[in-house]
């Protein structure tokens, strides 16, 4: 289930397995239901959630602008959107009796993972980049995972390893091409649910894009309810990578099911993958595009939303950031937002911070700033 | 309004001013509708809601236990509870005209009053301690607000300076004994609405209590829902005080409306308060107790949270550390678990965490750490 398509795949692209369901069989009113919350409102479409959640997904969708919309998926219980497709692969390793989760992973799918993987009383291997940040590898090791950095070239074998040698059941890739968990996957889906229970189908659908996961997820969503008759239309769904990769982009550009390519630098860590995936082939070129956007172009989404209230790390600030590069689409338009701004390397010292003890010296220093 | 009640207070105790509701005019099936999620829901029982929402509240109840919930405080917008009081207190500032708020803050309520004084489009003054940790000062400062570190026993004449001499509204006690925000402090109500959503009202409420605002709001929000005849009981309410400070134990002990002790060391720094404030004290002798935890059995008590999948920070451990230090109550219990494990100070290298390329070397350290 995890190597991919064995009919289908070859020696340079590995095709994925899909989830499907008896969509006749569905109750009427799926999209009304209030039901648990979180990810349990929606089982009907979901793989069995056999592991326990932790209240993911109901995340808000804070308005920004007219008919514009931040999806802010940070309000997640490990402060990521990775928790929706955690709960669901953990309920994998739990129906196959695995005795723990191996992942590799830049940050938050490893903390999320650790997460659920504690939830469900199983152990976890994380293997992560050799420069995460002090904080995030705290978080990471927060729920008990062990924890290990591997050179990027080293990760994808020692996963393979792993999975080998111990049992352990992976929700990371171990293709050549990205494939990603079947089951993990679908639990994206659920935000293409909540938006449409909440404002129905929007115009647009903008979010940062790494492997391509998140968009597959939504798309296939939105394709479901169109197909059940609950929304009117399926939203322009539209990838935004990091300029500094973008395997997606390349791979349409290119007429490639999915492509590699050789990252530049960029602090949007969390998103920068040398290699894409048939899935986010599939969706962008379904209902959608993808487009890449510059490190400077989403340091300016980032400090919009800061000015709105909302701390996203860089990597959360891509939609935005590629809503702003273009003609807004007429309608209501959603940005996904991934994450939080703890995940990111420290920026450095910040206006103020200094010490102060008397007002005069503080109403200098406020008059300085242009405060009063 | 911020300056307690004229009347009543004297010079060794400030009286808080009170919101009320004309309780006569509530709409039926208060706790039934969904309204608009989030506070927003609970608006005909709170004040004015002028400044904009970030899709605060409407956090999950997660079993851990046999009738045991946490409430996950972490799922808020600037991921923790302070934001629910934030929206409150922004308001207020809107609704008085004032161009900027100035708050005193160790590091959630600093960081939740700059997230809605930016959403509403207001100027913030944060000021903090000089042990603030840089992870929490980047996190302050990141939604533009103007930070200074003072001393502690400048803060609260500094804050009454800027108040005077700014205009700026402070959401921040500014008394001898804590007052804080009228308008603020009903925020925390909307927990009590939540709960008894979600399970009715429970057997006891276990919280962490450094001022007792979150106390005095739970307490109230329940007693408003056994009021109007919506609940059949109001829970015990236990506050859970770090050791090493406890104002509102001591004030409780010695007969008194409020008192002052001097603080010890705790790492529970969020919570461990040199002063406490008659509102914590009606509530907590209305329908609790207060008692009194060391940093050993939060450190416990969040270890135990780590297993279940949640990373909290050490203070927000502190209601499930009360709930495990005695005799389980009969019935449902819940814990509020106020905030994320990325406030603490770093803990410091964890397991695991070295680097390794080979399979082999993998191996050995997995089999050194009992995993397989």
């Amino acid at each position: 289930m995890l190597e991919g398509c064995p009919e289908t795949s070859t020696g340079e692209v590995a095709y994925p397995i899909e989830v499907d369901y008896d969509y006749d069989r569905l109750e009427p009113g799926f999209l009304d239901g209030r039901g648990d919350g979180g990810l349990d409102r929606w089982a009907s479409l979901l793989p069995p959630l056999h592991a326990p959640g932790l209240g993911e997904g109901r995340t808000p969708l804070v308005p920004i602008g007219r008919d514009v919309y931040i999806k802010d998926e940070s309000q997640n219980p490990t402060w990521s959107h990775k928790d929706r497709l955690n709960r669901c692969a953990a309920s994998a390793a739990v129906g196959a009796g695995a005795r723990g989760i191996a992942v590799s992973s830049s940050g938050n799918h490893g903390a999320s993972a650790a997460a659920y993987a504690a939830r469900a009383g199983l152990d976890c291997i994380v293997l992560t980049a050799t420069d995460t940040p002090p904080a995030v590898l705290e978080f990471m090791g927060a729920y008990g995972a062990h924890v290990f950095a591997a050179p990027d070239h080293a990760r994808r074998p020692l996963l393979r390893a792993i999975v080998e040698h111990t049992g352990f059941h992976p929700v990371s890739s171990t293709t050549v091409t990205h494939t990603g968990h079947p089951f993990g996957v679908e639990g994206y889906k659920t935000i293409a649910y909540e938006i449409a229970a909440d404002i129905g189908a929007p115009a647009a659908v903008y979010m940062p894009t790494g492997y391509g996961e998140l968009l597959f997820g939504v798309w296939k969503g939105f394709t479901e309810l169109h197909r059940l008759g609950l929304t009117d239309r399926v939203p322009e769904l539209v990838a935004c990578e990091p300029a500094a990769a973008g395997p997606l982009t390349a791979a349409i550009e290119q007429g490639l099911p999915a492509a590699r390519v050789q990252p530049g630098p960029s602090d949007a860590y969390a998103i920068t993958c040398a290699v894409g995936g048939y899935r986010a082939t599939l969706a962008a070129t379904s209902a959608g595009r993808s487009m890449r956007v510059s490190d400077k172009q989403m340091r300016a989404a980032q400090d919009q939303l800061r000015r709105q209230g909302l701390w996203v790390e860089l990597s959360a600030a891509a939609g935005l950031a590629g809503l702003n590069a273009g003609a807004a689409p007429g309608g209501p338009v959603v940005c996904i937002s991934t994450s939080s701004g703890f995940k990111d390397r420290p920026a450095g010292p910040r206006p103020g911070g200094a010490t102060e003890d008397t007002w005069e010296g503080l109403q200098q220093r406020l008059v300085q700033a242009g405060v009063i």
